[in-house]
């Protein structure tokens, strides 16, 4: 089963040790980018994954399209000659300091992407599922273009077609947000969000948690009925996060389709890295569903997976299949010696 | 507005990833000292800032003035040619097993600074502020004439003195302490300490909090209110810390200042490097104050940003005016991107 | 006093920064094995410790015995021309993801160690302990004999004789570990033991604790009596963890002697490094023993330095009498200056 | 054009700036093994390389694979359950200390691959060229037995088969060695080594060259052609390191085919990693063929790659085709900006 | 006597021991930028020194600004709210493999500076040297603007100028930099260039050495003259490097002025980081110049710190200027102690 | 056979990669000081070694104790509560910029050793060598006396007696030198010195060679002839280095004993670090002397050990005797595998 998604990854650079970025003499280096991710976390728990995007034919791009491949996803790179990686630079946090990201992406390779220079016919060929968050339109109108394009050839291959709104406050504003992406919506199978992004790009959740000390399983699974009864989806998802501190979360979600609720666990996560925690459940939500798990199950092992993900490093879902079988079944904290 | 510092700062030696002095092979560098964090953290605030100090003109001596200035504040240093410079090694602990400091500072150049050398005048000309700490008088007999030369240059110069009590009992004794510092406390306008520091040199406070898991704020408005009433304060301000853990602590303080009392929010602050939390304080409090903020509102700025400081590995507080603003509008711990 | 331990110590090899294993581009290098660290514990609070193992004549065996020497460990190895070292990869985790150890010890010199090869007498000349635990025996057929002959050695000479039964599921079965250790028992002493190793090797203790949130002391008593009743042994010890997170634990001990049972107090530990906790328990109860303290001092002597334990990086017990002692006092989580 | 290669890749660890392995405290990891190395100088040369190998379904095994595909080759793995990983320890010296390796591979996961588990038919479908090296046979019996297998397939698939005689004494004997390998010659094609191991295991060259100081080129090409004679090839290519020093090497080929002797010209090579120099001038030779290039130009190719691959870390030749081209023009040495 | 620059610095991000940019994992982060360099070596060899810039208002535009203040130089920034900081990439190199710097500076602050934002009048005041290089004007349209307007006013307000050719083939063309250039000259009365970027831009010099193994001092000499000429300059600086490999490099100058021609002796240099080098030299000069050595002494004095920059990693020349004078005394190479 | 010797040993502390002091934001650790290098040397090639000193019981002291230990050296401290450790900061070099080292070790705690505290007898039982260098004299009065009262036990107790020069500058002057000195010579058997240091403390060898770019072995020989005659000593061994590089050197030896000269052959020597090889040296004369040797033989051993030295980071001559034997047999500067 194949998994096709299409978005940039950039070169994400961290202080070492929570340094702040400005005291920093040495930076670590990752490689992640939303689409990319969950091409990672799918391949991981088993799928065929292939990641569809533009980069610049220089080391920086070379590296980029190298890690995904390490971590077992194919590629499919327009290489280009005179652009550049997109960048962030992110700094971890601590209480009561929040975790930031400086984004240095623009004028990336991807943002010059060309409507009509993707063969979606052949990238489509023998997949069964695309996914594409709201990160990708955000990039530049052509971006937004492709986006668009690549949904309605994804649906017209009839592919499962999924979108995580990934709503970027440092890309575009929510009324743009809303505006390029409610037309999207109608080729969407499968939205996954936060009950945050949901209510700031299409207004749907109404009260403003400013501090999302604890949150309301049970309002989001409105937000959710909502969501799928005005754009018509098959399931909605929303992840649940509280974060009393930055080093210390619960993590949950819940999950709307045919007409039902179905709720994961609430995982205590101690975090090490929460970038690309959504990502995570994305992939394995689609992993699961791709292996014939129902939504329940799948609901659950994403939930897992994604809990798993804040315990490693970088953007990646660095976690085995049975890693997360065994959190499932109710895993030791001992060390497994 | 200009705030004048006079002290030492150190190299700080630290082991990495929580080792062991005994165990390290190799030792991260950094640049602490009270008077000198100060200075840093008032610059960060906006505040001009000019440190005093004494060092070797060798590497190490320079160096340390280098990182004085990379921070934004001015530097009036006397070079000493046979001296050393001043060294501290830092562990960081984790429950059971408290931080630690090894001073190796005994003879570094700013103990043979000689009464008369500083050209006080010059020094203070177009300053606003004076702050010094216990930790200069500690030094040597001439830094603690030295200290009081200072005090009282500044006095008649018109500034506003500010006062750490900052006692540390692997420099001298509270005997010692008490004699020579009661006779400076004619010069302060601001007293800054904790209650520990108070009752251990003053006499004031009265119960040992042995472990200090929990601080009663009530308690420590009386003791300022009692400094501010021996020594004839303007005001007098309290860091109330409670340590439960190590990695996890809650940070608050008292200020008392025309027989009112303010109490600042409670921070719980997972802990990176809390070495310098209280220089942040005052810093903090400083610049508020010279930016003509009242009381409370200095109070308040003053606590959040050395809250914040417990997030930044080494002993300045890289923390910008915005995001002690954004903590005081009650921040989100949620990555800001 | 001496103690003589016996047994395998290997190259620890750990991703930093919480990296798992497939991610590393280097690895912390560290030396351990749970004879050796019980030695390096029990030299550390004043105890003459040799160490007899077996290890390949080249730089990895001659490194592993260096950093005996270096915490101050007497050695007695066999060099031995063809084999390898031991070695095994340690990933350090976070909730909900467990820590993790991989062995690549199979093969290595202390394996093909032949009964007969130690001469026992001078081995244990002027020596008053013993203590092995029940990773060599798992090792190979002859070390389980080597163990054997050194118990009965140790026993005729008229030493303690201490066991940690430390039953290591990557390296042998139950069954198989409850028949080769049960004839062991007879010459033990003291046995040192967790209930979950218990329960799964001797049957004892009977519920079973899949997570371990929280440990009943009480029924941790009646398991360690049940063992001295089956064994005929002076004493047994059992430590109690409860970890409801990765990163804190709480660590506490039970020990039961002369009919008596003596608890120690519970310790909230934040975990740098738990690998070779039970370990610095088993060096600090037979130091303090041999020591001349009674049983029940012994085990609150244990207990902290264990605690202390979980905040050094590696397997070594880097911590001093002095600091035992300190917490036992009650000691402060502020940092000391 | 697709390059089929067999063998093994072992983790490789090398202590820090030129630290003894004895004295480290954290270790360099690398993948690296000759017959994977050659597949990635290849790819980065533009052809499609495929490498089968076997390894362990463990952290280690992925990660092996993982890096593989990361430099853009294709995998086909055997995944072992209860094998090990090949590892070795590398120390890089500077004179008058060479550097030195320590193999820790026995009983690693190929050395068990069994006649008759690769389907050598699909593995060989649309291949071009097939590569093993003398290491290969090395490993154990069933991996000398795998290996003339796969060198039969090739044979009979109509592929170019070219083989590294790469003697390594730490593995095998001479006699040995010989005595396997010389029933293989008949299936190759391409044979590529160093006069010192055509002189080891084929008693071909005389002379015995203490230190390399100084190499004489047309001697090697009289070795060349006896190879060719003897075991009736169509190329034989003989790479020449002269190593006054260990930080400064020389580095040149001689290449023999159709009763020609073509010579490379000769690079002074300032030494990062020498270790998988010799991989990059296989793989550079038969990305060259591949390309058609003409046997001189394929072996000038080979040679300015391979010592393009010293300035490099790690086994693997991180160099790009542009780079090679570059310094065949007579590149500059000059920052290029 | 105070010297004032204007120019772009950029932070600059090198794989650690000689990684390619492709493999790294960590990259160092230093800051460079032509100007600032000059400015920083001026700063270091005691005189006063202004940088003028335009960085971005964020941690990065911050932390280059801290750097310079870090090294003693005075800052004038323009802070911009939307821009990006300038980056680049440095790959060391070894031979046969040069270093290579990778650009991403597009878009960068100071390419939006406006003619007309900078208040030279105030600038300029106290100033006696003003040096720009020919990076500024090839940042954009407007930057050459502002860098045209900068050199006017340094004229008119009577300072002595200098200027660097530095051309950078990945800025500009060859043509556009000398139409834009050529104007600039008539305010010059010191340029500082290489034979290489002399005839690059303004054809002068004739023979295109490819590969700069050996430097022909004498033809420079001519060079400069023709410069001097052409330019009615004062004095005409060329930098002399042969590069037989890239971590051993000679290095030396020559100096044309008042008609006649000094030259530097010439020095071999282990190369540890080259970049700045020139820079350097300027530095040097300019320093050396503005404390009334004469143009023979100066050349000599700027010789010897670039020479001995090329031992300091990243691109500023912290070198003292007591290390300079011992050089040029002809300083042992035996360890200091 | 037993080897005893007296001085200090101090922590270490190096800027990685040839970075200044004063840019370093870490610091490699290492433990170093002359005596304990010899005793090093000598116990790696198989002399029992002993080292005497004075430390303060906190975390540094311990720690330069235990590297004695990890390295085979037994020791003898006097641990010192109040005393600092002897630190030095080391910055590696490369040409022109010479390495370089800033003594930090003033009141370090061997300066208070006192005479009558070593219990000589008991510290020379069954001892058969003694060393100590010209830097234990140059500590403090005290540590002279200590001297003094050193080499008389030693030669009372029939022990040889070696002596290195060892002249530190930064530590005392030429003529206290040799005042203090002169008198201790009565003692001394074996004088291992360099032409420089004999030049400048005893005024022999007259010509001063400001660069030792080459050395003249025959006039060192008639400098060590005049040493044998002056202090009627058994022996004089003077090592030769030149260095027209820092990162390149030759190293070589002469030594005069029973009115013969032998000479070493020559090592060009890669310098990784060079810090240590002299006592390398001593360590390698000694250990090969009381290893029954002959005069050449030792001589050879010593200079082919201090040579592999210069590749070893840190002071300590981590070589084995294996491989001193395999350079004098003419070792292969290939990867040996």
């Amino acid at each position: 089963m194949l998994l096709v998604t299409l978005g940039e990854a950039m070169i994400r650079l961290t202080p070492p040790n929570f340094q702040r970025l400005e005291q920093a003499h040495s930076l670590d280096l990752y490689v992640g980018g939303g689409e990319l991710n969950v091409a990672v976390a799918a391949a991981r728990f088993g799928t065929s994954s292939l990641w569809i995007s533009r980069l610049p034919d220089n080391p920086l791009g070379h590296l980029i399209a190298n890690r995904a491949r390490e971590l077992g996803v194919e590629t499919r790179i327009e290489w280009s000659k005179g652009d550049r990686a997109g960048l962030y630079f992110a700094e971890l946090g601590a209480a009561p300091r929040p975790s930031s990201v400086l984004y240095d992406r623009a004028g990336s390779a991807i943002s010059s992407i060309e409507p009509g220079s993707v063969d979606w016919k052949s990238a489509f060929a023998g997949a069964h599922w695309f996914h594409v968050s709201g990160i990708t339109p955000a990039l530049s109108k052509s971006a937004a273009k492709v986006t668009s394009e690549a949904l309605e050839a994804a649906k017209k291959a009839g592919l499962t077609v999924s979108y995580d709104l990934n709503f970027r406050r440092k890309l575009w504003k929510p009324d743009v947000a809303r505006n390029v992406q409610e037309p999207l919506m109608r080729y969407v199978d499968v939205l996954i969000t936060t009950e945050e992004d949901t209510r700031v790009v299409f207004g749907i959740g109404g009260r403003n948690h400013e501090t999302y000390d604890h949150v309301d399983a049970d309002a989001y699974a409105s937000v959710a009925k909502e969501l799928i009864d005005r754009f018509n989806l098959s399931a909605a998802a929303i992840t649940l996060r509280e974060n009393p501190r930055v080093l210390l979360n619960t993590w949950s979600a819940v999950l709307v389709a045919e007409r039902k609720v179905y709720r994961a666990p609430k995982y205590e996560v101690e975090v090490v890295d929460r970038i690309g925690a959504g990502d995570a459940f994305s992939g394995g939500l689609i992993a699961a569903r791709l292996q014939d798990r129902n939504w329940e199950d799948s609901l659950r092992f994403a939930t897992a997976a994604s809990a798993l993900k804040h315990s490693v490093p970088g953007d990646f879902c660095l976690v085995t299949r049975d890693e997360v079988e065994q959190l499932l079944k109710g895993g030791s904290l001992r060390v497994a010696r």
